[in-house]
């Protein structure tokens, strides 16, 4: 099946990012607002228990995420995808460092941006107008996730969430 | 916050669930298919430890859940919803009890009875008219679900998860 690894924002920052995403994105309907921090992944159902394990030992690892969503910004022209933009911090990086070990069979294809995403799937002149008009829009927000989870998606591309891992360590 | 408990089936059964749920299901976008085991509940912020400390102890007591999901249901004339029976049992009628005991301030408004919502919000005519066609499916699955999920809701009326509990008891 195919698994994915990430963290929700609070119901503040997801119902925000929402406000957006019910208009501009066309995941909106297959999981809600989140912060990737591994995409996805095949496991074979025999192998799970092994993906749990390490989870189990990293968020034993790591302590509480502080998140700071700091403006509203854009892949283009890579991909015509805009999110909320999450500071990077060294926390992060070496969750998302650890969640790409070698042990977890596969190493990252890009190099990290922790980001929510709020806007995809827009033809360029599309994303221009709409960027045009959230890039401007005043975003701040600090906060701590506790936890991270593991989800396995549909065959209608929506996510179920199959583990939760509270990060308890001290990283 | 508003909260709620279920138990999702496994993937399979999901991916058939959503297989009507896509054309008949207005939720459909809201949540992944899932068996309720405790509706809607308020809890304040500052209780939901308290709710996640009577979880474990719960699902200290419990074992993985057999489910054997019989045929196609519908709760006409009550409600125009159509559902995947999953037929009760002792030990999902004592876990329904224990999620509704004085402990957690409600006490349960309805009868229990353990069901996959595939179809709601319909017309009577709607309603009789697919029903028609549903209720000759044949639908035979047993499996065993070995963890629930307390769960929250967005303001537009989506569902993330917060934690997930894994049965480790012996009931």
């Amino acid at each position: 099946m195919k698994y994915g690894i990430v963290a929700f924002p609070s119901k503040k920052l997801q119902d925000f990012a929402n406000s957006y995403r019910k208009r501009y994105d066309t995941h909106f309907s297959k999981i809600t607002p989140h912060i990737t921090l591994k995409s996805v992944f095949e496991v074979d159902d025999s192998k799970v228990n092994e993906v749990t394990s390490m989870l189990q030992e990293i968020s034993k690892q790591f302590k509480p995420l502080s998140i700071h969503v700091s403006k509203v910004s854009s892949f283009a022209p890579v991909n015509n995808a805009i999110y909320l933009k999450v500071e990077p911090t060294e926390q992060l990086q070496k969750l998302y460092d650890a969640l790409h070990a070698k042990s977890f069979g596969l190493e990252p294809e890009y190099k990290f941006v922790p980001h929510i995403t709020i806007a995809q799937d827009m033809s360029s002149g599309e994303h221009d107008d709409i960027y045009g008009q959230l890039r401007m829009t005043d975003v701040h927000s600090e906060e701590v996730i506790d936890r991270i989870h593991l989800l396995y998606q549909l065959e209608d591309g929506s996510w179920t969430v199959y583990e939760t891992f509270r990060l308890s360590g001290a990283e």
